[in-house]
């Protein structure tokens, strides 16, 4: 249930003191192969990290062996001196794996303009070498930052493995990876192969997660794979299993996000494409107003309707259907059941909006604005 | 300091029984002339009130005599009978006032969903039309819903005067009108003029006051001018005293916001275009995380530069410029001065962009992303 699930992976976790309370933060996997084909998608956003410049460099050939991944700081708009710490952690891993630097990739998460100590983060990086093994579970601890809980799973196919690790509690929001996640498989795939599963993979669940609408500056979803299992699985069986492992990562995700006490679905269909049912998902998941009555377990369909109302997809303003965990409170754009039929109390709450402009559907998950989100977001860097 | 600061308007606001709690829920203003001219803007959202629909149809001939504003109740997505009220709430003023239900602009505040009560509504209606007089202040309590103080003002010209009152403490967010705004005046100019200035005036103040990212499905802002002072100023005269009155009232709404700790003013300069100063002002007035830490008092400056990379302005992510409060934090993409000289304890915040693209600029004002919003949020509609 890690990234050391699949074979020909070893991966370690230690405390290299960058992250304040102490605690493991810096985390090493490492591919021993006999392949090492790989494949990364990135945040969309403009203003990035340093580590994502490197790694999207460094991953292009198709090619990774190992990736390390700090918390305690996202060397983010840190000046050269960020860049060049990126690089050093990559030589350093890179010398005493015996391999090429751009056949590292790196990560890092924490606070932007924030940059983590050099020498820590070196001896962090050699002692994480040192420390590499068979056991995911500390490269899983290390990685958090927010998380109150680590995101590990594994998927099992025809005699390959799956494995994926995943760190992320805010700034969940897509446009691709919106997270640091590692996720590992020992099938006999090539890059491209790993490239296409996983840019279908993510398009469908980590895309489609978007707690507060805040886009990070450092997320990377990497794959990485080892060729160890002798097994090369047909694609749609290959595919199937890294959608089973992001869709399992980006739930846990949802169920951990900052302060959240509702994990929201979000159901469109009857839509005249894909597109427009994303783009009235994402809508609604981004109304602080829907979100806040959620937490307040407030039925409060109007909400939805205002923020459907603001997007450019096909359908009738007078002929909108919407049902909240089930009960249909708007039918044809009139009131129905009343709000105080539906139940709001559990963590699970379901909406179900029905353009009726067609035949496409998409479902996007979010979650409620509450007091603990601006608790911990108020809180942060002080 | 009314809309009865103007000549030839007469206001009054009533308490039909709409509203949980009492008090005034119905607000009339009466253009008594010689002149009707008027021009309005409503909400961009696809989803609209039934008043909405009403009133654009029925200022379409540049033509209004009265507007008639309720609280207690949006009257959006109320079926058919939340059309027929509103048409019947328009023919009630029209038959007091001796004057056709086409010239009635109606507004409506409140829950979407619920249709308030037919008999206390048109019943209302006639009692605000016999309270009808020269003082404003009840017309302007009467409009209001989550606001805390009513919104009113005044501006002067040479022998004319535009007066205004406003509503609005959430769901602020633009792409036109954002709240309920009505303005007076007693310049003579015609429905063009008034279209022409209003539109100017609304697209540089209320357009860009984004409390929490929640477009509206009621706005309205109606322009009547009624001729009365006898004078015809310049365009450019009669314009600056109605955007002074919008910038006020804007600033008043801003003020007032739902929960909000501080007032933050976001000034991007240096860009390519107008649109991509608004485009980027905009997103970091929508960034929860920025927002949360500022409530905080936390000068975190990375989550400002996180929201301008998720935007297609013209700018180099290695070269941005931000400053809070007037300490510049990062200066070419580089952490600058610390953290700890800012101080954010007052509740005006000035954050200051610069993309170092161009010569233009422009201005987004937001509020902080507070437990109050929060709390105010989700315990409305129950």
């Amino acid at each position: 249930m890690s990234v050391t699930a699949a074979a020909g992976f070893r991966a370690a976790g230690v405390a290299a003191g960058l992250r304040s309370g102490g605690g493991p933060d810096v985390a090493l996997v490492v591919n021993d192969g006999p392949q090492a084909a790989a494949a990364a998608v990135f945040t969309t956003n403009r203003c990035v990290a340093h580590p994502v410049r490197w790694s999207k460099a460094a991953v292009s050939d198709g090619v990774a062996r190992a990736v390390i991944v700090n918390a305690g700081g996202a060397n983010c708009y840190t000046g050269a001196p960020g860049f060049q710490l990126t690089h050093a952690t990559a030589e350093t891993v890179a010398d005493d794996l015996g391999i090429g630097a751009i056949d590292v990739q790196v990560c890092s998460t924490g606070l932007i303009g924030h940059l983590h100590d050099r020498n820590a983060m070196l001896a962090g990086a050699r002692a994480a070498v040192a420390a590499l093994g068979a056991d995911g579970e500390q490269a899983a601890k290390a990685i958090l930052t927010t998380d109150s809980v680590s995101k590990q799973t594994a998927a099992g196919g025809d005699g390959f493995a799956v494995g994926g690790m995943a760190k992320g509690a805010g700034m969940l929001a897509p446009a691709l990876a919106t997270m640091l996640v590692v996720l590992t498989t020992d099938a006999e795939v090539d890059a491209a192969t790993c490239d296409r599963a996983l840019r279908a993979a993510t398009r469908s669940t980590f895309d489609r997660l978007d707690s507060d609408g805040c886009m990070s500056t450092n997320d990377q979803v990497l794959l990485l794979a080892s060729g160890a299992s002798g097994v090369s699985p047909p694609y749609e069986t290959f595919a199937a299993a890294v959608h089973t492992v992001c869709h399992d990562l980006a739930q846990q995700l949802l169920a951990d996000a900052e302060g959240a006490e509702h994990e929201i679905t979000i159901e469109v269909c009857g839509a005249a494409t894909e597109g427009d049912a994303v783009e009235v998902g994402r809508a609604v998941a981004r109304s602080n107003l829907f979100k806040a009555a959620v937490f307040g377990r407030d039925p409060n369909w109007g909400r939805v309707l205002a923020s459907v109302g603001t997007t450019a997809a096909a359908f009738d303003p007078l002929n909108l259907d919407v049902s909240l965990n089930g009960v249909p409170v708007c039918v044809a754009s009139t009131p129905a059941a009343g709000p105080d039929r539906v139940d709001l109390t559990g963590r699970r709450v379901d909406v179900v909006i029905d353009l009726k402009a067609g035949a496409e559907s998409a479902t996007v998950w979010t979650n409620d604005l509450t007091h603990g989100y601006v608790h911990e977001n108020s809180a942060y860097s002080t």
